[in-house]
């Protein structure tokens, strides 16, 4: 997978090295406030721990945000701890200087399980062209350089850059540069590529730290707009959770997220 | 932490070996079918891990489910990624005769960081008094032994006992026996050991295995009846959903949860 821009280009692949250690590196223009996203190293990292696990798909991956990932080497620690008829499973850490995120992921091959059972309790949304919205410009500082990376586009009743909703919630729209298709790994990016529904309450804008996020992906993403969706309800221990829905453009869930994440820091 | 009961009971605690190696138990009495509660197991792990972090609170877990737990000696090894000011990061593993638990968990001190702000999007909910509420009894099948270990009463509209609602959920009440205190542990059993929320649908009766969950605890946990809500909405791509939120006696929302499981097994 390659994702690529005006600006820079990657492709997830890492080189591996041997006794399980894998080498990759976070790009420059992925990141806000001179830090990687979060979605964008578990795109990477969860490429990685598939090309450990021999499966051309992730199911289920969790991340524990360690330290900010600057633009730079890393090396990604891959142990397969089962490798099962269906599903083999992976513990993995991303190192920088120091570690930078802790993961568990656990991967397949979606086609040899084909669903037989759909119930769906909550339609994909209809919110109309995304083409008549107009994308979130990337800045040096705010919007961040990584809009640059990604044509994203808010819904307007939750484009906070015109002032916030007051409803914790952002959706929208987000596909790739150049229109390139989405894979289960590029879904991890999605997971958290939109700003922090909180921006919609009344919490200040600031850097909204991640402790921990979970995609599970249910079915491979069809190319073009993703819709997606990112609620939260509450902030109460110093936490707030984000729970996202993302649908493909054919009106398919392709995945589930949440995260817990501290509040905005303010300073 | 002792779960105590008519029939087992069990310290959580652990002996460590060194080496990051920690020695426990699968008690017997806390299973389904032969086999360990997924969430007994990871309240077990959980223990041990904050253990190892030198925590006294778990903040979020995530467990992925290798291979079934019967009765026996485990060990469990643990690797403290990284021992920050607020948080400290373990992975860590559960093995008996093979692996059975992959996990993450971030661990911290809750009375060292009082929240500020709450805000809720969704109130506590009041189903009225679970001692008007017939206990699940447990017996050697169905319901599974598991249910002499905890009282558990499920709100009246979800006891799929007397038939499916049709509704994929499950809510209900449950406390430990002899009215034991929660704690943040303890809160990992809650979070899986009610009823699948599809045996509410129309999906049959049959083993649902979870292939992973993670929690997050909010706040400290009052003594008494928890109410708890589980819910699904998406059964898509050969999964489905569970949802759970956790109030303690004061209506404090205490923890979150969501795991992905296979659909029942009906062989």
């Amino acid at each position: 997978m390659t994702f690529s821009s005006a600006t820079e280009s990657f492709d997830t692949g890492a080189t591996p090295t041997g006794s399980n250690r894998w080498e990759s590196k976070i790009h420059p223009g992925w990141d806000i406030g001179g830090n990687a996203n979060g979605g964008y190293l578990l795109a990477l990292a969860g490429r990685t721990m598939a090309d450990a696990a021999e499966r051309p798909d992730v199911t289920t991956i969790t991340a524990h945000y360690l330290r900010p990932g600057p633009a730079g080497p890393i090396t990604i620690d891959t142990d397969v701890v089962k490798a099962g008829r269906r599903f083999s499973t992976v513990q993995a850490t991303m190192t920088g200087e120091k570690p930078i995120l802790s993961m568990i992921g656990s991967f397949t091959d979606i086609e040899a399980n084909p669903a037989e059972r759909t119930v769906m309790l909550k339609d994909a949304p209809e919110w109309g062209d995304p083409e008549k919205v107009p994308r979130v410009e990337a800045t040096d500082s705010f919007p961040p350089p990584i809009m640059a990376q990604v044509d994203l586009r808010i819904h307007p009743e939750d484009n906070f850059y015109n002032g916030p909703s007051g409803k914790p919630q952002m959706r929208g729209w987000v596909r790739l540069n150049d229109d390139e298709p989405w894979d289960t790994f590029s879904l991890l990016l999605a997971s958290d590529v939109f700003p922090p529904t909180i921006f919609n309450a009344d919490f200040g804008i600031g850097w909204v730290p991640t402790l921990e996020l979970t995609v599970h992906v249910r079915n491979r993403p069809a190319p073009g707009w993703l819709r997606c969706e990112f609620t939260s309800r509450f902030v109460t221990g110093g936490f707030v959770e984000e729970d996202g829905l993302m649908w493909d453009c054919e009106g398919t869930l392709v995945a589930q997220s949440r995260q817990i994440s501290l509040l905005p820091r303010l300073d």
